[in-house]
C-alpha cells in the first residue's frame, strides 16, 4: 500500500506532543523533506528546488500547521493536513517570513519553540529569515524529539523499506547482465539504475560504488568512464526510493576467480556482518554492534576512513543512529540499520553492506543476505 | 568533456576573492554541495546522506582550503584542492566543529566570515555547532558573492546545460513509446526515467508532471497509479543532470486529438516563451521577461500558483534570478533561465517550460524549442 493510513500521522503527532510537554515546548518547526513528511505526507520531489522555504508547525496540541509556497498548496490538501497557510513564494522582500512569525505567534507567543538542532539536522531556510524569526519568537532545540521519533520505524515504514529493499535485490541479481569485462564503469552505473526503475524504484536518488584491482579507491566517487578488468572488484550501493523509503545496501562482484587475498577478505566482512547481526537486538547498543564487527576487521587488517560501520536507514538513505563506539544508542524494536563494514586490501577497500531490522527478540535481514562467496561476472 | 580544467576554478576563487575584499570579507564558509562543488569540483552522490557536514574555506588569497569527512579525503584529493583537513566523522562530541574552528581562526582570526544567508541559500551544518562556531568566529552575511558568481556562468558550464537539454530531447522524442492511453501515470514516470538514462543523463534527481482532463492539477505531486485516458494532458518535467549541470524544462502531450480550449490555451503559452525570448538579452531584467509572458497570460485568463514564470538552472534545478515582477536582476549575458509560463484551464493548469542562453546580443534556446502544436499520443 502506498501512503499511510491517517493513524500513522496522529500517533507520531501525538508522540510528538507528548515529549514536547515533556520539554517544556509549546511547538516544533520543521524546515526539511523528511521532517515535514514524517508529520503528515506530504510527498514529493520538488524539494530538489532550493528555491523556496516550506515550514510545518506541531502545536502543542492537534494537527501540525503548514505554512508553505502556495505551489504546494494542491498537494498538501490532501494529506491529513487542515490549516494549510500559503504565501506566493518567491517573494524577494518577505518569503513567508512574516507569514509563518504570524503563526507561531499566534500559537505560542513567548513560548518556546523547538527546531531540530542536533547531529544529522540542519535548518532549510536563509539565515537572514532565522534571525528575523528569532527576534520575533523564542527558538531553542527540539531536544532531539524528531530523531528519538523517526529513529523507531513502525511496521507500516519497514514494509515500504523491506520493499525498496526487494526492489534492489532483482537490480542486482541482474548485474551479470550488464557488468562483465571490458565495459566502462559508467555504462555501469547508468544501467544499474535503469535496472532500479525496471524492478520498481519510483526513483534512484543515490548510487556509489567503485570498480578497480582487488578493491576501490573509495565509495563516494562518481564512476570512472575506464573498462572493467580482470581482478576487478566491482561494488555497487543503491539507495533507492519507493513510496519515499530508501533501501541502503550493496554487493560486490569480482571480474573473473578473486584472488585468496580478496576471497578471505570477503570472508571477513561477511564474518563481520554476521557477528553484528547475531548481537543485534532490544537492549543492545549501537556501539556493541560496532564492537562486534570492528573485533574480527581489524584481525591483522586496518579499517577505512569510512567514519563508522553502519548506520540508520529510513526517510533517509542515512540517520540516526551510527555505528560507532561512542554512539551508545540503545536499540529498540523497529529500528532499521544499515551493517557496513569495510577493510583495507593493500592499498584498495572492500565494503559489505545488509540491511536489518530489529525486532522484538533480534534481528531480521530486510536484504536478502549476501552469499558466502564473492559473485564472479 | 567531463570536469572542468583548473583555470576555471582559479577564476572562480579570484573572482569571489575581489568580491570579498570589496565587502571587507577576509574568508567566506561554504558548506553546501553546490558551493563546495563550484570551488572545487569535488562531485558525489554522497550528500544524499545528512549524517556529515562538509565545509570549505574560501581564503583572502590562495585556493580552497577543505575540512571535511575522512571518508571524502580520497575524492578530494583528486581536485585542485591541495589544504584538505579531515575528521573521522561522524563524531558526537565534535563533528569537525573544533577542526574548522581552529582552521578559520588561523586564516581570519577577528576577521569577518561570509555565508551564503540571502534568498535560495540555507546552512548545512546543525544549528548547536554553528551557534558554538558563531562563538569563536566572526560571522556574517557573504553579501550574495556566491550568487552573484553562479548566476553567469562560464561557456564551459552552458556547454553541460546544453548537453542534460539534448539528453532530454533525446528522451522526450521517445515518449509516445512509453506513454498512451491506458498506460497508468507511474509506469510512464519509471519508465521516462529510463529513457533519460538511456539517452546518457547521469542521473534523474527530479521529475515531476501529471495528467488529467484537459490539464493537471499541479505539477508537484508524485505520479498516481491511474491509466492515461483519452483528452487527458499528459506533462513531464524533467532535471537530469549531466556532469554535475541540470537541465530543467518541460514537454505536454495530449492523449487524443486536444479540444479547442486546450490547443488555443496551449499556443497562448509558446506565445508567451517566445515573448519572452524576444525581450531576453544583457540590459533587460528578470522582471521584464516576468511582465513580457504574463501580459499574454491573462488576458482573458489567470495564472497559476507557480508564483513564478521562470528562473535560473545550473548546478541546481533552480537557481537565481526568479522571474517575478519584483525580481530586477539584470540579466548578463552567459546567465541560463528557464522560461515557464503556466496557464489555467477551467479548474486545471497547463505549464510550458524551456531553457534558454542569454548570449552577448539576445538569447538562444538550449533546449530545443517545442513545436507549435500540441503533440499527440
Amino acid at each position: 500500500m502506498r501512503g499511510f493510513n491517517i493513524d500513522q500521522f496522529e500517533k507520531r503527532t501525538s508522540k510528538a506532543q507528548q515529549l514536547m510537554q515533556h520539554h517544556g515546548l509549546d511547538a516544533l518547526l520543521l524546515t526539511t523533506e523528511t521532517n515535514v513528511r514524517y508529520f503528515t505526507g506530504f510527498l514529493t520531489r520538488f524539494w530538489e528546488s532550493p528555491t523556496r522555504p516550506w515550514y510545518l508547525i506541531i502545536p502543542s496540541k492537534g494537527k501540525p500547521i503548514a505554512v508553505i509556497p502556495s505551489i504546494g498548496k494542491a498537494l498538501m490538501s490532501k494529506t491529513w493536513v487542515e490549516d494549510i497557510r500559503t504565501w506566493p513564494s518567491p517573494d524577494l522582500k518577505d518569503d513567508g517570513i512574516s507569514l509563518l512569525s504570524d503563526t507561531l505567534e499566534e500559537i505560542a507567543k513567548n513560548k518556546n519553540i523547538g527546531i531540530p538542532s542536533g547531529t544529522e539536522t540542519y535548518v532549510r531556510m536563509p539565515q537572514t529569515d532565522l534571525k528575523k524569526l528569532s527576534q520575533n519568537v523564542k527558538l531553542t532545540s527540539d531536544f532531539d524529539i524528531v530523531k528519538k521519533l523517526r529513529m523507531t520505524k513502525s511496521n507500516e515504514e519497514i514494509d515500504k523499506i523491506e520493499n525498496a529493499c526487494r526492489i534492489a535485490e532483482e537490480a542486482f541479481r541482474r548485474v551479470p547482465e550488464i557488468a562483465f569485462e571490458n565495459v566502462n564503469l559508467d555504462e555501469v552505473f547508468r544501467k544499474f539504475q535503469v535496472l532500479c526503475l525496471e524492478a520498481g524504484a519510483d526513483w534512484v536518488p543515490y548510487l556509489a560504488g567503485g570498480a578497480d584491482t582487488e578493491g576501490y579507491d573509495d565509495v563516494i566517487s562518481p564512476a570512472k568512464v575506464a573498462p572493467l578488468k580482470k581482478r576487478d572488484i566491482l561494488m555497487l550501493d543503491t539507495g533507492l526510493v519507493w513510496d519515499g523509503y530508501f533501501c541502503d545496501y550493496d554487493r560486490n562482484w569480482s571480474v573473473g576467480t578473486p584472488s585468496k587475498i580478496v576471497s578471505d577478505a570477503y570472508s571477513r566482512l561477511l564474518e563481520a556482518s554476521d557477528a553484528a547481526f547475531e548481537v543485534a537486538k532490544p537492549g543492545t547498543t549501537a556501539s556493541d554492534l560496532f564492537h562486534a564487527m570492528n573485533s574480527i576487521l581489524t584481525q591483522n587488517s586496518s579499517g577505512t576512513d569510512a567514519g563508522r560501520l553502519g548506520h540508520g536507514v529510513g526517510m533517509s538513505l542515512t540517520e540516526w543512529p551510527s555505528l560507532i563506539p561512542d554512539d551508545h544508542t540503545v536499540l529498540e524494536q523497529g529500528m532499521v540499520l544499515s551493517l557496513e563494514p569495510g577493510i583495507t586490501v593493500r592499498d584498495k577497500i572492500i565494503v559489505h553492506e545488509e540491511n536489518i531490522e530489529i525486532t522484538e527478540t533480534g534481528a531480521r535481514y530486510l536484504s536478502l543476505k549476501a552469499e558466502k562467496d564473492l559473485s564472479v561476472i
